[in-house]
């Protein structure tokens, strides 16, 4: 194996670093704040143009916990912790039901539009107020983040409540975001809900992942699967996607970095990162594809040949990370394949941040750079990861190589 | 303006009668019947393989539906009838839940997986019983159409009921999917239902369309409004799905000519197809978009510049019923430009049947003739009525010119 060498590494983390910092960040601090009405706007035209003005609830948490986590980690600039001030505050004061479930979406001046039937804009204002709450040292942030966390577990168990559309018993299924998210989030809260609560939820959901949704034979995640494990041959059971399982991949790695590094967990891990890049990989005009079927029938999904900003860049992290845990040659040699095709047709230089979707060849289909589901989140924050684990690798180069 | 000679317009009706009777039927009639478990399989492959065999209802009712009119309409095949008999029988005994309401899919034994949250399940229920009804002199068929027809105008109102995520009151928006169906449901209910039952909805229908939906100065129909007919500035009120507009433009013309005949409704309809399938053609890669934003802003579906199979049938069908209604020349052109386009790409005369979903470039997104949308329906009704239009044409050539 050919180690990369310092330069290399300082040239990523330099040119990552600096499109976060000079690039991404820049543009949802110049267009996103609604400084009328309070909170962001997410739909954002190639030159950060507001299209529309309703307020999304997963991405005003998102960008909460993105300004917040910036103040956090990266450098405290009073301007950072007063942009998550103003989404917090517009969050608190409109973005709840009387039973603390979360709305998932407002209009602009923060009436509800859209029922809690999302259970993972709870998690996202979870996030959301856990990183605030450290940051602005919020007492009532806090309280929010606790309170949220707690219901969001008591929901677990039926998320959708009277908005399930599935007969109860037919064909139960289970989804790989339901344990994926919740170790996200736990991570995301430590230092607010205490340890001893977060810990067995993530070794849980790590149990959970490694015993039902990860397949030994094929090293590789599935979506949805039944109860036990096993695979109903119906199209949510035959779904593959791809940036899912990359992103759970990197979730549950990063939860064993903090705690038990088993060697047994990440080494699986970091072989379904691959397995699964190998796999959604377009043979014919490269990129990650969003659906595909197992067993190679029509997912049901139309944009199944897509390749999305979010699944090029959590897998970019995903690959940084195993490079970094592993030094595996492979993670490296997929990172640059992935790394090269990403960033020759996302980003925008004219007008700043990313372009989000692109059509199977890679050209635009929409220029925008923010909207319902895309905001100040997977981008900025995989800019950030993906610099932490070049400066990893740079300051301990000689990282063990087993390949 | 040049009168289509008559041998064109028997080439035309001879193709379309062909396809549908040599090709289209066939291949369902091969493929699709479930004689296991009663019936139909939707998931067929390119060369009619089954996929995936959950049973969705509304392909399973359309289904009823089409072979229950074949017999009725074309010739009284026995086989047809007993085609629809089978799917019939397989609705009658697993379809409904305890208040009448139709489950949105089953399994392959007829198990119920997902709820009744579709209203638009019971809409094709309806007809395909009604038709049935009328094929089979089925009085059992009979008093389910009749039901679910009473069923669906009561739950008119909330039609999604416990399901409904929007929040009462912020934004309310209305559809024009709902009139639409009501229009082409009660059309097909005629001599099940009373008539006057069907006519006042009817014409409450075409009231609500022209004075809602139909914007006079841009002669075009809009998909989602607020109560008193304004636009809404948001995703949903944005938002022209052209093939839906297109549709209730016909559906609304053929109730014209079965009652009143307005000229006032008739050349408005006819207008807004032709301005649709100008506001919605592709100027580069030609076929009609999937979903555009007024505004020009992007559409929220990831699909939005596809081309599917059920627009390009449908506005063959507006524009050959418009053209032989009104003798327009732009009618007959459009026609013949989509015409074009269409047959170049959605017939597979290999396997028969057509292709259901393209790229923006008209190129093969999926090879599957049959899934969880797409069954037997749009495609042969089209044919059926294109070529019925032809013949009316050709019975009566001298057809009124306007232009």
């Amino acid at each position: 194996m050919t180690q990369a060498n310092l330069a290399d590494l300082a040239a990523l983390e330099e040119l990552y670093r600096n499109n976060l910092l000079q690039d991404v960040i820049p543009f949802w601090e110049r267009h996103s704040l609604d400084r009328e009405c309070g909170g962001y706007f997410s739909c954002l035209d190639r030159a950060g143009e507001v299209f529309d003005t309703d307020k999304f609830l997963w991405l005003q948490g998102r960008q909460v916990w993105t300004f917040s986590m910036l103040y956090r980690q990266v450098e405290p600039r009073p301007g950072w912790l007063e942009i998550a001030r103003h989404g917090a505050e517009f969050l608190k004061r409109h973005g709840r039901d009387s039973e603390g479930n979360w709305y998932f979406s407002l209009t602009r001046q923060g009436q509800p539009l859209i029922q809690p039937y999302n259970w993972f804009t709870d998690c996202f204002a979870a996030m959301a107020f856990g990183q605030y709450a450290l940051a602005a040292g919020d007492l009532e942030a806090r309280d929010i983040a606790l309170q949220t966390w707690r219901n969001l577990l008591r929901r677990r168990d039926n998320p959708k409540g009277k908005y399930t559309k599935a007969v109860p018993g037919t064909r139960p299924l289970k989804s790989l975001d339901m344990p994926m998210i919740l170790i996200n989030v736990a991570l995301e809260l430590e230092g607010v809900v205490p340890q001893t609560e977060l810990d067995p939820v993530v070794e849980d959901a790590i149990q959970e992942i490694m015993s039902h949704f990860y397949e030994h034979k094929r090293q590789m995640t599935w979506d949805n699967v039944a109860p036990d494990g096993s695979h109903p041959d119906c199209y949510e059971g035959r779904v593959i996607i791809p940036g899912h399982g990359i992103e759970a991949m990197w979730f549950m790695m990063e939860a064993e970095r903090r705690r038990r590094c088993r060697p047994e967990i990440i080494d699986k891990a970091v072989q379904a990162i691959i397995n699964l890049v190998q796999y959604g990989w377009d043979p014919e005009y490269s990129g990650i594809f969003y659906y595909l079927d197992t067993q190679g029938h029509p997912p049901e999904q139309l944009q199944w040949d897509q390749k999305l900003w979010w699944v090029h860049v959590e897998t970019l992290v995903a690959l940084a990370m195993a490079w970094s845990m592993t030094g595996r040659q492979d993670c490296r040699e997929w990172f640059g394949k992935v790394h090269k095709w990403t960033w020759a047709r996302f980003p925008d230089p004219q007008h700043g941040e990313w372009f989000g979707y692109l059509n199977r060849r890679g050209e635009r289909l929409f220029d925008l750079k923010g909207g319902k589901w895309k905001g100040c989140y997977h981008l900025p924050r995989a800019l950030y990861l993906c610099a932490r684990e070049f400066e990893r690798m740079r300051m301990k180069p000689q990282a063990p190589s087993k390949h």
